[in-house]
């Protein structure tokens, strides 16, 4: 015999948080499909070689890489690199923009660490442009940010925009147009390690002025509701092409979000996010919890010209973002966040035989989920206190009780098993009684501040 | 740059199948759901041992093994294995009966052909009892089988059923009880091989007698109505106690599934039903397309009375039954079965703003979205001929238009792109009158026979 044990750094999840799980996932795919996203699925397994067509870095030494046969193999590491490869391959039969959702597992062998997850869900979203894409879709997708946490529940959360041109500009400005990818990455740590220690490491590490360094902190020190930086950006103006590019955009996309509906207070230009990815090329977004900035961006993309330049000559701009899925539900669990209130039980009734016959029960399980009801009939041969400590303990609304009486009489008896109370009506009122409680029960949203 | 490709044997869908994919996903989710399965989601990696603990076979030269640093790992094979360890590993924690559904990906490294697959999803539900698991359940899996390929669209299928105590307990009355694995192994091959081929195994291969061959394909020739082939088993009955059990089972499961309101035509007795596996200790399940009975079976499975035992000393009887998805699908897909008179489309309406402002564009796709209509807002610099191709060639059902005067006049203008007509409302009527077409339209079942 062996011990039985799941993998450290692997989610698996007991029955209620699964089903806690299922609900989020729910939310953000049909929140997705509200806006025109379709659905696509690509392979856990590519052929390495493709997976790792850019080559480098942090990603090559965490990937799940090995052979079967004489196939060089690896696990997704995230849903960007498939989306290219999928894009670049299906380019003749695909129409542009292509707006794609993808919630699915990607792999990377990190150290194994609390809340750091070997497998784990990335739900992401894209559009992709054939040569061009107009900067609408830039504030489009932090809107479905907005309404994706929203729907689940969170407020207290905040998408903080910048854009890459504006700091490249800038940079150059600077002087340090060829340092701007070093510098930039130094900037990004800002939240970790603070104002003085990015000073250092520019000056000592990035070898950048000290005249220079004190310019870069200034410029990431504006600060201000979005009007207030996007004013102090303007002083800036007309000494350098991309900076005042990439100023005009981001005002596009504030002005563009306050159409789309987002709150100020969910949503701050923000001149430190920089993004460690170096294909992001405009916009670039991180989403923070107010109330828990130690953990980070929950949800983090932006705008890149090249998609796909590692498998075709094609020029297909897109911007995307990325929920990073398993680790979001793991901080909302240890948080308490996760609605409490909600049902997590795998029926909603549970239908008890109080006969030798079980008919009448199984019609009336049957009669129970026509209206949509989650149902399961109980037929094993125990005490009727062991069948009510099981409705109990899985936290099933309802008991239905079925026994001669009620057949002869085509009554149906049950129970709220939350509240106590019993109940008895005629077959088709006792549904709709149920059906209504069920819904009065369910108001909540899966995550609760 | 490389190449872009899939390997091959793993299915990748384009956007539009890949809806039907999900609907039909869908569709499982929920009917699973409506009979108190709760989804369960174990990792797609797993430790070689522990996946491995039954050993030997097939299985072990398909699977997907390497190693990690010095961990030695698998990628599931099935979805029984990783419901053992799970069970085992969370038994004080799980009430029972555990009723869970999981549809995920499984990896097998079978060699490539057409219509195989090496990831494919399979769809599960399995119903696991602490000790004891009434008989009840065996007849509760088909009529869940019945329900869910009837809410699919299917209609001409039938769910084959045996009873392994028939058969262990017959071959035992003919001396065989020590080849009875193998003996069943091969009466298994019966629809693939005929019966003239079967006798000639039975023979050559198991060495059984001449006359035993006989009477077991006398045996297994037993056809007719379930009342027939159920009273022609009484004949054997009173001779060997397993025997007097299985039919007693099988009789007992007949009838039930009668309760369960499962149409005589979907479900037969078949005593050449013996599944391939070892595990199964009682009933056992195989469902035909009757139209495309070349295809094999498309959901099996049986009960069995020892789930976990290489995790665990608990005695877990179960029952359960797997849908091959993946292959399902690709056969639905080949024999045009799969209905395409439903709305594969990204989005249901594609807004076009004909105006430099698109903040009323934007309202009006934000009061869409919640009247539940999918939509997209088209941004692109497109001529007008451009987008309506657009919006043909995804199959989007309407187009909406916005120009100065519908937004002076208050007035929604919308076409039908697939009838061509052309309306026009005030908004609220005109986002009703959009979503009682689209339910209009969307009245079929996945699968179309």
């Amino acid at each position: 015999m062996i011990k039985p044990r799941t993998l450290s750094g692997f989610m698996e999840l007991l029955p209620a948080p699964q089903q806690q799980m299922e609900r989020i996932m729910s939310a953000l795919r049909s929140t997705y499909s509200l806006y025109g996203f379709t659905p696509l699925d690509t392979p856990i397994i590519e052929d390495a070689q493709i997976l790792l067509a850019k080559g480098g870095g942090e990603t090559e030494k965490q990937i799940y890489r090995f052979t079967k046969g004489d196939s060089d193999l690896a696990l997704r590491f995230d849903l960007t690199v498939p989306l290219a490869k999928y894009v670049a391959l299906n380019y003749g039969q695909l129409s542009f923009p292509f707006r794609r959702y993808q919630i699915g597992k990607v792999y990377r062998g990190e150290r194994a660490q609390r809340g750091r997850f070997r497998e784990f869900y990335q739900a992401d979203i894209d559009i992709i442009g054939d040569g061009a894409l107009d900067i609408v879709n830039e504030a489009e997708i932090p809107s479905i940010i907005y309404r994706t946490f929203s729907t689940l529940g969170l407020k207290r959360f905040q998408i903080r925009v910048n854009n890459r041109k504006i700091l490249n500009g800038f940079y150059a400005m600077q002087g340090l147009a060829d340092k701007s990818q070093d510098v930039m990455r130094t900037v990004d740590k800002l939240d970790k390690i603070g104002a003085d220690k990015v000073r250092e490491l520019l000056i000592e590490d990035c070898g950048v002025s000290t005249e220079a360094a004190d310019e870069v902190l200034n410029f990431i020190s504006i600060q201000g509701t979005n009007t207030e930086v996007l004013s102090a950006l303007e002083g800036y103006k007309g000494r350098n092409e991309i900076f005042d590019q990439g100023l005009w955009e981001l005002s596009e996309v504030t002005r563009y979000l306050a159409s789309f509906g987002v709150p100020e207070e969910n949503f701050a230009v923000d001149l430190t996010i920089a993004r460690g990815l170096d294909y992001y090329t405009g916009t670039v977004y991180e989403t923070t919890l107010l109330d828990h900035p130690e953990i980070g961006s929950v949800c983090s993309g932006g705008r890149y010209d090249n998609l796909a330049e590692y498998y075709t000559n094609k020029q297909l701009p897109g911007v995307g973002i990325s929920i990073g899925l398993t680790r979001l539900f793991y901080v909302l669990g240890e948080q308490g966040m996760l609605n409490p209130e909600l049902n997590c039980a795998p029926a909603d009734v549970l239908v008890l035989p109080m006969t030798e016959d079980l008919a009448p029960a199984i019609a009336l399980s049957t009669a129970l989920r026509e209206a949509g009801i989650r149902t399961q009939l109980y037929t094993e041969k125990k005490k009727f206190k062991a069948k009510m400590s099981y409705a109990d303990k899985l936290g099933i609304p309802y008991a239905v009780f079925l026994g001669e009486d009620e057949i002869n009489s085509g009554e149906v008896k049950w129970k709220d098993l939350a509240s106590g109370e019993q109940f008895s009506a005629p077959q088709t009122e006792a549904i709709a009684a149920i059906a209504a409680g069920l819904a009065a029960k369910e108001t909540g949203k899966p995550i609760k501040e």
